[in-house]
């Protein structure tokens, strides 16, 4: 069997055949890429060639360009070792969440280093297994290449091709600047949910009415799941624990000015205050850095109130209405009893589509609030 | 002039007329109550009572039976005192947000405790002053009352009459208990959310990518006005204190097990994991506590994802195919490039309306995920 230059890389082998496995298979199959599968379990590796992911390991005798490990983080390690071993001439990469914990595991084990880039679909689903698996979950979003030193230039090139291939967009990033990014985007965050939830504990009952929609949102991801937040905490530990502390320092210097103003709460805590307003400053620069929806410039959206009438089809009604308007709605929350169709819609759209959309629905008979 | 039993407590003198007082200025003159407003700039009361929030304080001579202080944190306790000794046999209240240092104050002001009732409504905008007022802002909040020890049980009446006819629902505590539960449900995940948003400042450029939705809504209200925050964590240091530094407990335990990781990531580290385990499901307790939507119990929904086409009108067309279904939908929020009405609308709905909403839709040729 000859391969012409079109067809390198377009034999793909995937091991581990869950949501981002068989997700991957599904989308890569489409684009014409030779897939073949395989897990270890006979039941999930069946399920996913069901769902059009590709063919099964063992029906193909065709050498693997580029082997996807997509298993379990704890064993992602060996596995990667196993299988740059057993194809000497294909590339290898991972998926898995943590980049560094991976990267010295191989090394320690002696691994062919040149044959191996490390990397990160940001997809993922609330549901996990290849019954969940969609062949655009990777669309649009962002795929991390972490190549370690030894990495080979072609090697990048094919794992950059095949995370192109799903609908990625790639960014580059060595493993350690990797796995300080999502201390600070993911995991540090959960932490702060977690650590802020857990206080309600300590209210009297009925005090956790006062609760609004801040904590709703602080909290929200403070509901997952602890077995698996314990993995990837535990994996990425070094890098957690550099954001950590840096939050922490900052923590304990708010908890000083805290205690300045409660033993002279009129007198002179300038300095205390200046804290305070620092720390909010500060996180109102952090958080001008988080980019718009599918990586566009961040957006200020403005919101305008409508109440919907207790009427059938009202709310669909809306929408036309505000279709009509030519006023493109960027998203839309409903704050209503629950069950119940009608209360307010908040309607966030662009600034400048404000005063049009009130005038255009006003003039319709919608009550709208600014 | 003769008072009748119906009309006690209908002489209502509200004093500060930002947003807070004129609405509900509005809100009682509808309902009949006599409203007089003051305020020290004479183009904010005008315009309060241009709004129909009452008349002018000057050009009254009724006594008030109740007199609410609606003024900025820094003053509140001050005007209290002046509010209490200048009329002697009517009750007082404020809607400041944090009520054991307006207490405090007052007691050391030698004023008549007797009369006096703080109260916190959990109402607000983002927008303030006169001109964002609206009658139906108290409707279905919670409105507290944190009496201190010496006031009567018919000034604590009064002001439930008045909060109830506002249309809040009334939570009674002591003021003690009110800061703490602020803190905990307010002041604390704002400062958490500043400290997390702040992180983003130390990475490199591009790494912030990365960032998801659980860092989206960790830090939203990271976006906060650093001096409206700075007033109102000093206002309520103790308490802020207090649970800040149970956080910054759990936060050093959480510190102490990642340094054991970082130390030992492969031996005997099950202390360690546990911890972080711990720390996970801990704030899965506290996040069931929060009540669901106007104080119903929680309520999970479940997320069911419909393609929406690139075709005018179409997301009106779902959102009337959803009624025509019979399924009440609980939210909705829109995942698209910005400014383009087509891409994925998830609907929340309750668990049981997931199979029906989907079977109606996909029939109806929706592409639709669970």
């Amino acid at each position: 069997m000859t391969t012409t230059p079109t067809t390198v890389g377009q034999k793909v082998r995937i091991v581990g055949t869950g949501l981002i496995g068989t997700s991957l298979g599904i989308a890569l199959s489409r684009s014409g890429f030779q897939v073949s599968l395989e897990d270890p379990s006979p039941t999930a590796v069946a399920l996913a060639r069901d769902l059009g992911a590709g063919v099964l390991a063992a029906d193909t005798q065709a050498l693997p360009d580029v082997v996807v490990v997509a298993a379990p983080p704890d064993v992602v390690a060996d596995v990667v070792a196993a299988e740059l071993s057993r194809w000497p001439e294909a590339i290898v990469t991972d998926a898995a969440s943590v980049k560094g914990a991976v990267l010295s595991a191989l090394t320690d084990s002696g691994a062919d280093l040149s044959r191996y880039v490390g990397s990160h679909p940001m997809a993922g689903r609330e549901k996990s297994g290849a019954m969940a698996a969609q062949g655009d979950l990777f669309e649009g979003r962002s795929w991390v290449l972490a190549p370690g030193p030894h990495a080979s230039s072609d090697s990048i090139a094919l794992v950059r091709k095949i995370a192109e291939a799903a609908g990625s967009v790639v960014l580059i990033m060595t493993p350690q600047e990797h796995d300080a990014a999502v201390a600070a985007v993911s995991h540090v965050p959960q932490i702060a949910a977690s650590l802020v939830a857990s206080r309600l504990r300590d209210l009297p009952p009925g005090a956790v009415a006062l609760s609004g929609q801040g904590i709703r949102d602080v909290t929200r991801i403070a509901a997952s799941d602890p077995g698996m937040w314990t993995q990837i905490l535990a994996g990425n530990a070094p890098a957690v624990r550099g954001v950590l502390e840096s939050l922490a320092q900052e923590l304990d210097a708010v908890l000083v000015a805290l205690r300045h103003l409660e033993s002279d709460p009129d007198g002179g805590s300038v300095g205390a205050r200046a804290v305070l307003a620092r720390t909010v400053a500060d996180g109102n620069a952090g958080h001008a850095l988080i980019p718009g929806k599918h990586g566009a410039a961040p957006t200020t959206y403005e919101t305008v109130i409508v109440v919907i009438p207790d009427e059938p089809g009202a709310l669909g009604r809306l929408l036309g209405d505000v279709g009509e308007a030519g006023v493109n709605m960027e998203d839309l929350h409903l704050e209503h009893e629950i069950g119940q169709p009608f209360g307010l819609a908040e309607l966030a759209v662009l600034p400048a589509a404000v005063q049009p959309l009130i005038t255009a629905l006003s003039s319709l008979g919608w009550r709208v609030h600014e």
